[in-house]
């Protein structure tokens, strides 16, 4: 007798580890062991990465050495403006990202196997760069050569934009970008550990993470949050659009969340950073009101759905507030998640098994001999 | 409770397919309804790859058109090569051809999605072209720009070698690389169809899948037979090596598989295929009689334990006959299952659920708020 196919592998426990926890039962995203939506609003990007890759939260002296590594390591090498400049311009961003994370494998000496925290610190630390000098080479606005930030967020911001950043987006931003780090085995980390299992090296594998980001069903951009809350347009009007668009049967997006059957402990995080902000940014101001109009709408319209914000919600309000381009939310994304890839990564090559399942075959029986 | 973990997902069906049977107990491997052994000893790489693609062998018109289309896209164009030139000396084949397919996406106005048949024969045509350049390039030797071959495999061995391939070395390769185009889901084409399940294009699939194969775990050369024949040398030494091999306890490269539990179809084809040409090869003449010896000394030294010859032990003697550098391996070896995965790709897009398995976090307690 045929065994069915378990779609998706919905279910199916595909490994253990010790990096991440994903409650959705509870509402509770923990990161070895600390609660995801605590670092967030107190923890810095760099404190989160290190606590991922190496099991704890730096010491003082730990974090000073560990920022000056990345520091590092962010450079525009000559080898690395070669490898974007060479790529076609019709290339979008993601691709372009995944192609040169390949491509510097075996640079500066570094070994395919085992995978090592230094390297998850070097691609971590370059990832900004390569989507940042891409987008200026696309956009034909300068690269900043002189961004000289020493905090990875801040650095980054500069980056994109050519200047420094506000602090209060700064530290939206961070908070975003924590939270977007780790995630359990969505597509993307379940890609690079089966790509790490075949004892490949940890660019394979974080270039294949990127691949399938790309996808819309997994690193699809807030674009629909942002569309509602643009066409939201003020504070006023957000009881009545919302309303007519329940009316006519039309979602919301932001609210609901296909594992967090309760409040998402993201979105909770990111409510608490941006609520300080509102006052000082209309934008962040409008999305926290939104938001409350739209709980209230959606227990009126769809009672007992439980319908509740997710992470969505506020990553499209912080990545408006930041005026972030949406070409950039999943490249914005992906430069956050390369710490878990990276985590589960090195997880995985120490107890490690290739992945490899069975299919069933439904083709036409064979014929002949 | 928690539920288990289950290692490498060994056992689980995580998808059902069409294109392809591998059957260990009664040692089977079909492709669209057809034995793989019978098409690599009768039809062409071309005919194949149509078979998976399209679900049928083409007719004489069809397959026309097809090699047509094929030798259009096999072209170094200017693109490429600016490309591969910028790709780091040091970076490994493998990793050199994932960087550029997934800078291709998006070149000559192809769409992300859906993933189309016209895609498929593009990656497949130019998978050769990519991995000959590099290798040229990395050996300051010449890339041959005249190579007019029309077949695919004797076109891809000119490339490799700067002129036209011996026939029954084309004939002994094309069995080769229609058998190592599929093979249900083996982690490189699993991690395709993980990639395509994000709604991501085929090029980030591919290059997915290229990363996954770089690992010695999966794609591993036949380097261990190579070793073994050549430390054989003549036909006179076979079995007093292979017996003080067997004395001292260690196993013999080329024999027992994980799935074949009896004699591994694909090593009974490449045994067909290079019977007929032993007589003009030394090397493959070797070869023949070495597996011989090998079997009678297993029965004698490892009764009962059903080791027969693997795909590796004849496409080690394939390679060396052919005299294929061993950097060249898993590179060739990819050539060939780019047909397989990118049927997996175009398939997955067709049902398609995005994969989302579960972990088990063994980590320690969240503590604090």
């Amino acid at each position: 007798m045929k065994q069915a196919s378990v779609s998706g592998l919905e279910g199916v426990v595909a490994a253990e580890t010790k990096i991440g926890l994903v409650d959705g039962e509870i509402g509770q995203l923990v990161y070895r062991g600390h609660y995801a939506r605590r670092l967030a609003v107190s923890r810095s990007f760099e404190e989160t990465a290190y606590l991922l890759w190496y099991g704890a939260l730096p010491g003082k002296e730990q974090l000073t050495a560990f920022k000056a590594r990345l520091a590092k390591h962010r450079k525009l090498t000559p080898e690395l403006r070669r490898l974007m400049d060479a790529i076609p311009e019709e290339t979008p961003p993601m691709s372009a990202a995944m192609s040169v994370v390949a491509a510097l494998q075996g640079s500066e000496g570094m070994t395919a196997w085992p995978p090592s925290a230094e390297q998850a610190e070097r691609l971590t630390a370059v990832l900004p760069v390569i989507v940042a000098y891409r987008h200026h080479l696309q956009n034909g606005t300068e690269y900043p050569e002189q961004a000289a930030e020493t905090d990875h967020v801040a650095h980054y911001l500069h980056l994109l934009f050519g200047r420094p950043a506000w602090a209060p987006h700064v530290r939206a931003m961070n908070a975003y970008m924590v939270l977007a780090m780790e995630h359990g085995l969505n597509a993307s980390t379940f890609a690079a550990r089966v790509v790490a299992s075949t004892g490949s090296d940890i660019h394979s594998a974080v270039g294949a993470a990127i691949g399938a980001m790309k996808g819309p069903l997994h690193g699809g951009a807030p674009s629909g949050v942002i569309k509602l809350l643009e066409e939201i347009g003020s504070k006023d009007n957000a009881e009545p659009y919302m309303r007519s668009l329940l009316e006519r049967g039309e979602r919301l997006m932001g609210f609901g969340h296909r594992i967090y059957k309760t409040s998402d402990p993201r979105a909770e995080a990111l409510r608490e950073v941006t609520a300080g902000l509102a006052k000082d940014d209309p934008w962040l101001d409008l999305a926290q009101h939104a938001e409350r109009e739209a709980i209230r709408l959606l227990e009126e319209y769809k009672p007992g759905r439980k319908l509740f914000t997710n992470v969505e919600f506020y990553a499209a309000a912080v990545m408006r507030a930041v005026r972030m381009p949406p070409v950039l939310f999943t490249p914005t994304f992906t430069a956050a998640r390369v710490v878990g890839w990276t985590a589960h990564v090195l997880e995985q090559s120490q107890h490690n098994r290739i992945f490899r399942p069975q299919s069933v075959y439904i083709g036409p029986a064979p014929s002949g001999d």
